[in-house]
């Protein structure tokens, strides 16, 4: 079986096609500046010894214009993978906001794509690109089965104490005002790599998605119980350009006393702050670099980026009653030894020990990295969202 | 030495007399409606066995109109317990906001008041009737010594990566945007009770003052490391009508999408939302008589009350590298034996045992409500921050 793994941004398209049940991807790629004259596709091939990469630059006035173009890439009589676009069974898109209304991977039809739209407003920035992907793809892939696997779908679980937000009901019932939680797909996926690991009966788990955007998860049994982003992938965890977690006085102050707009303060939040905003710099490397040669506003940076994830262990462990194993995850998570070094550091009462010397290494696959008696394992999970919306396809499409 | 303290609101005065060093208050009373013609004055008596309580309703159309009645009150011939103003040596005032000018109590000259002043732009509510009750205090009592304690002060020992949001830099540098936090007078008081109770050489407390306003503390061997308010008194744990801990994606959505203003919304967070916009009640006794009746949304609330309390718990565990102490004060937090009961619920990981018996106990002074083995002791400590103004007071003219 064929499943085909979209991504669809307001002006990009990330995919991998992958034969099933081989969780290798045939091949993937990146289209971008998608509406330019100067669009440009990155489609990597993985069926020869050594991938190979081809590189387009064309114009590309809008999805359905670069998704054909992927197919031809597809199919192409040298370097296709594919001979039709036919053979291509499902795709499975991914979805940034379910709202309450997913809370599982779902086959799309025109009330699941009604739902999608019905939450743009939730997610304005997202859900309209995603269901664009979806609609393009109905029509290049007809015979396909289209699967919307939704970033908010693991956090569904949530009790209703961690959800609700301390406002008037009616913000709730009427406006959908809660914690949604975001990056569930990732999550998900180290949690069930975690579980297996562990192989034990019961298990606690505090998994740390720590990419660009940033957020943690306290996961029971493969159950989420909490999650630090909210209603929108804003609060909780220092990430790249937002600030996590802000006294919402301070928006009302930026506005009231500093005559921000509300557009200002959204990009203020957004795109301009986090480890950029303390730093001047966006990448954790640059960071580190800074470090070394004795810039105290990335020293302080890191210091915030690490204390903020170690109140979030402690304040889920209270969550979970106690702790099996803190898991690091994606590109900061599984290559950042100082993070996770320091956002360990004091965490001894838990039993949370750090082996630093394996902290160091960098190896694939699945890393232990505390102690060898330490009663927390401390783990490094490498994330891959693209295969589990795949391997969720394969699993709905098996009922 | 008459120590005369003084909290002054926007139409308020609270005051108490003390006579050091006795630590009992020799009157006490409050001043409400001042601007108005059916002003009131509510005014205690504790030098006799029973305390004495006069009530007067007349016009103050200003705080020294205020003030002098209550001078004449304390000098009246039959009641008072004065004979002339002159024997008030100290006059102890209350400011809420002393930014990072103020990191302890200080004695008022111009350069205090300017500075007092300058803070307005950050406690727009708070700091001009406080500088008005000095401005006045200065006036009917010119021989006395005045002297400012800051809410503000006792949490500015925190350190950078506590205090700092990911916001850009200039924000804190030019902006003074940061972490400042509240109720400071209350959680130094209850932390140097508990710590003297507990006597030990080393303490670790988590403080909780639960009041209508609500706050938590990370208190290491009497200095504060972290608390839950932050730039205002907004965030954190979940309060009377306000949040506490809230995504500012919703203040951003609800300016984008459902049109409030910037005015609407900080009435929302501070006046319509905590426990008053979960259940529509305000006071936690009748919140309690609703769950008892079968409330859905009154139960739901206490959940999110204490759900909030238990991860600021294990937040600032993590923080303090271990417990030995979580203290409980304030309204709710000396009575309210089930908000205790569900804030410590499944902490047993973390050494916090809560002994159901005496958690329902009502005695005065300081209770231990932990089980005797507990590794850590949970404390109710009753706050009195007129006490401990009036105690800076004398320790700072000590000096």
């Amino acid at each position: 079986m064929n499943i085909f793994v979209v991504n669809s941004g307001s002006s990009s398209i990330k995919y991998q096609l992958f034969r099933w049940p081989n969780q290798q991807p045939v091949c993937s790629g990146l289209v971008e500046r998608i509406g330019y004259s100067n669009a440009t596709i990155t489609h990597k091939v993985f069926t020869t010894g050594t991938p190979q990469e081809i590189q387009r630059t064309l114009a590309l006035p809008d999805h359905e214009a670069g998704l054909r173009e992927v197919v031809a890439l597809l199919t192409d009589a040298e370097q296709g993978v594919l001979q039709d676009p036919a053979e291509v069974q499902v795709v499975g898109h991914r979805v940034v906001h379910g709202g309450e209304s997913f809370a599982a991977t779902t086959e799309v039809n025109d009330e699941v794509k009604a739902e999608i739209r019905r939450l743009f407003a939730l997610a304005p920035l997202h859900n309209p690109a995603n269901l664009l992907g979806i609609e393009v793809a109905e029509r290049i892939f007809p015979q396909a089965r289209q699967i919307a696997v939704f970033d908010t779908a693991f956090h569904q679980t949530l009790p209703e104490k961690a959800f609700r937000y301390a406002l008037p009901e009616k913000l709730y019932t009427e406006e959908r005002i809660r914690v949604y939680g975001f990056h569930g797909t990732s999550h998900q996926y180290v949690a069930a790599q975690a579980t297996a690991y562990l192989d034990q009966p019961e298990t606690r788990l505090i998994t740390l998605h720590l990419g660009n955007g940033c957020s943690a998860a306290a996961v029971h049994n493969g159950r989420c119980l909490d999650t630090s982003m909210g209603f929108g992938p804003l609060s909780g965890l220092v990430m790249g350009t937002r600030t996590g977690d802000l006294d919402p006085s301070v928006v009302l102050h930026l506005m009231g006393q500093l005559g921000y707009s509300a557009e200002q303060i959204s990009a203020l939040v957004n795109k301009e702050s986090g480890m950029l905003g303390l730093t001047g710099l966006s990448d954790m490397r640059d960071i580190t670099k800074a470090i070394e040669q004795g810039n105290a506003s990335a020293a302080l940076a890191y210091d915030l980026y690490a204390y903020r994830i170690r109140k979030y262990i402690g304040a889920y462990a209270a969550v979970l009653g106690g702790l099996d194993a803190v898991v690091f995850t994606a590109g900061v998570g599984e290559n950042d030894a100082l993070v996770r070094s320091k956002a360990c550091e004091g965490l001894g009462f838990l039993g949370i020990e750090l082996n630093e010397e394996e902290n160091k290494q960098r190896r694939p696959g699945i890393r232990e990295i505390s102690q060898p008696n330490a009663r927390v394992k401390v783990l490094v999970v490498p994330t891959n969202e693209e295969l589990e919306i795949a391997s969720q396809c394969a699993t709905l499409l098996a009922r």
